[in-house]
């Protein structure tokens, strides 16, 4: 209940307000702040195979650092659309529904 | 209803799998797809100011854009965490809580 | 001699005077321009298994697209150090004499 | 002389080679690590203001970081020039000639 995706969104804008921190929040700073957080998480998997990466939770550590860069990369996403005002569960919806007109099944 | 995370993640794989693009969905692939999606977003703010930038869903054009790709990067992080077995939900509200306590108010 | 690198650094900064950019080549900007175009480098490259990565080359269209975004990686590099001050092969050669160092030889 | 960047190129090659690295230096995983260290130098960017962001090299522990960074940047681009067979130099030369076409000046 407490961890649903607009509980989550709702905890983070109180955190960044808190610590007064939405001067920096900028739309721009935030997607900054996505594609490094999403290059920490290919950080990885960049010298791994393709077998190699399948395998990276059996290793706890790697699968704690995993889930620590997909919670950094969900947190800025969430934050970068709030301060924009999207809906990334209405705009992902909308996207799938024309990637199933444009991608037809095999 | 139909639009929310868990239902997205299930039609997101469905979707691959009716495709036949799961053997694409190594980690890698889609730590590095998603990481591509994140520079997309923010190639949309590359040149702004931040001013500029807080403005960006006023033009339909651009507001189209910043949706399209916030929809990629929450797929290929869906897609993600599907095939290593991460909740991202859980990880995050982890990491909201460990920054309660590492980042005091001020 | 005219497309040696501090004949193309100079081309670029002539370039970039002559059509009025500089305001928009703060640091900040080109940097994310430089990770927004090493992405699109990626992107290339996403899908494709470590042997396909390989032959990437055989395609004369594949070839030309991987030397153009190679192009922009290194002008966007090149314009970054101009700004700053940064003497890029300086950087790296104090950078190798660092890492002869610190990973021994096996 | 030692560090013009053909020099470097060699530098990069022999040092790899002599740590028995080559296997990891795949094209695609060359270019995750190009993407990953160009997010790197934007780290360093990514909540400062443009006017901040021109005086990074003020600090000389900034400057330092910042240095590094682009010689990340750099020797994975040679290093994937080189696995490749690709003229970054001839590239971004018929880069800026077609530019020049492409974007008349002021």
């Amino acid at each position: 209940m407490t961890d649903d995706l607009n509980a989550l969104r709702r905890r983070l804008a109180e955190f960044a307000a808190a610590r007064r921190w939405q001067p920096y929040h900028t739309p721009k700073n935030l997607a900054a702040a996505l594609s490094v957080e999403a290059s920490e998480l290919l950080e990885i998997f960049q010298w791994l195979t393709p077998e190699e990466s399948s395998r990276v939770m059996a290793d706890p550590d790697t699968a704690h650092r995993v889930e620590d860069e997909v919670a950094d990369v969900l947190a800025y996403l969430l934050q970068f659309c709030e301060v924009l005002g999207v809906d990334p569960l209405a705009a992902l919806a909308a996207k799938i529904d024309r990637n199933e007109r444009r991608f037809p099944p095999v």
